[in-house]
């Protein structure tokens, strides 16, 4: 190559190195041995002439979401989105006025409805997430997921986002990872949003699943949602759900709560370089402070698991600049 | 720009387009109407002035495997693993000797074995693919995909796949498809070779499957595999395979029996353009000729939907050079 010819590519190549260089991938991360650790591993991962480089289609990593990627106190979103469908459908169901957990609910009451556990859960669930075609059910949950609010916040569930997390997402993608959610909560109530809110695609969203049957109405095919359960993605059923649908391990997991002590073990038992990480909710003023006790995302044993095996803990009060996205709408504390 | 850069860009970037207009991405594909619709679908939703443009992240295609990929005659590959297996495991299970459909497999006759229908196969298929974890089976596939060969063809099963197929398939990925296996057969057994025969990632693999559960022996997370059925993916079962693996509706579908039927109605019956397509076994010379009678692979009812519904038929002597790749250790015919 000739001189001017080299000078010309120098030239051209040389402001977006520099470029690159300066922008920081995590700006909503404070500097801290956690943003550290995140960056050491993908480069360790990434860079060819690395002892631990991983081939691109190898590069996968998964995300619970509740109390993972999105705020999940006091109450699951999902189950919030089940009880405004039930009091919606109510008119067309007098009967539920004497069944519980359903009377309860529309009372207004729902630690009562509640009180009934798994059951009235899976109750209220599939009284409102069964019984409809799959795009009818895809409609109701984006004009839910496009106006409904968090009570105290006022801020809509998708603004409830964890700022950083989603630069975290970024940065893997831009990194050649392949970004999956693996949660316990609906796939079909994470899908209709997952792309636009974390630019997840449908097809790397795993959740729960209710069972649907292909029928034909007037010669038109149509998948109906019935009203049984299909597949629990939580606890052990992660690593199913892992397999089921990716078919390879996990290089890089995160979770917050018990519910993904699994999903870690099964990424960290892999061989190579592998990055597990436990959000930790610590920051009672910005967000929401629990962990061993907590109803909802409890992190108790896989608070242990992590110091025994040396996972890495998000503390969300040091390590996050911002939780949520700056919104027109709300104030950025709850 | 300077006159001698612009022409050091020209000198660069001119071969470069010449190459790739002149090279033809199907050249196992003869000169038919076949190939002109496909191409011209494919021009269709890939050109942004053009009326029926889809973009990228839509523009799902998904393929059957057996007969739609890869040769399945006379007998699927999985239940040629699967005998080969129940053959090797037979010292281990003395009483096979004496119950069916093991006892007459052992003794060389299939027929009266597969006598037993469903239930033997299934039979079959459970002692040969369950009660490992899945690590263990994956090695079992991969040891047999390496060295088994076609009784008649002396290839290797995977030098029976056909190479027009492989053509669209890259050609389809070239165009930002993005490629999905919908298969009948089972995921784990077509995802250890899979990327490398199809460049299809295991992720994209969907099939039917047993289940799995997951155990820590000795503290380390394994997934075992349980003789019991997950999912079936044929029929009427291949739209919920879809939806609850990708969650959204193919643009492109292709297969070549009646138990695709269903994936082709639901693909057709998306708004916005569709291609949907129908390879018939026509070269009894070059492959196997098969359709309304066959028990393999029939093609009767999705035949007949392919006329009334304007769906592509792939006349396989016709529309295709060659059938399989060129393999230095068989001759092309069968």
């Amino acid at each position: 190559m000739q001189l001017q010819h080299l000078l010309l590519l120098l030239a051209i190549s040389l402001p977006l190195l520099d470029t690159t260089r300066a922008a920081d991938p995590l700006p909503s991360w404070n500097e801290s041995p956690t943003k550290r650790a995140v960056v050491s591993f993908v480069a360790r991962v990434t860079r060819e002439d690395s002892a631990d480089f991983v081939p691109r289609s190898q590069r996968i990593a998964v995300f619970d979401n509740d109390g993972t990627l999105w705020s999940e106190q006091p109450m699951y979103v999902q189950l919030r989105f089940a009880i405004d469908r039930v009091k919606q459908l109510a008119p067309q169901h007098p009967e539920w006025q004497d069944r519980e957990p359903f009377a309860s609910l529309l009372k207004g009451d729902t630690n009562a409805a509640l009180a009934g556990g798994e059951k009235a859960i899976l109750d209220i669930v599939m009284a409102s997430h069964a019984g409809m075609t799959i795009n009818e059910f895809e409609e109701l949950v984006n004009d839910w997921i496009t106006t409904a609010r968090h009570p105290q916040t006022k801020r809509r569930y998708t603004d409830m986002i964890y700022q950083p997390m989603l630069e975290l997402l970024a940065y893997l993608r831009a990194n050649g990872f392949k970004t999956f959610i693996v949660s316990g909560g609906g796939t079909e109530f994470m899908r209709p949003w997952s792309e636009r809110v974390y630019g997840i695609p449908p097809e790397q969203v795993i959740g729960s699943s209710i069972k649907t049957r292909f029928e034909l109405r007037d010669s038109k095919p149509v998948l109906v949602r019935l009203p049984e359960l299909n597949f629990i993605d939580d606890q052990e059923g992660k690593p199913v759900g892992i397999h089921q649908h990716i078919g390879r391990r996990p290089i890089f997991a995160a979770g917050n709560s018990d519910g993904d002590l699994q999903m870690l073990q099964w990424t960290d038992a892999g061989k190579g370089p592998r990055f597990c990480v436990l959000v930790h909710h610590t920051d009672a003023k910005r967000e929401w402070a629990y962990d061993r006790n907590s109803h909802i995302g409890r992190l108790d044993k896989a608070l242990d698991d992590a110091a025994q095996r040396g996972w890495t803990k998000v503390n969300m009060q040091r390590d996050w600049g911002i939780i949520w996205p700056p919104s027109k709408n709300a104030s950025h504390s709850k």
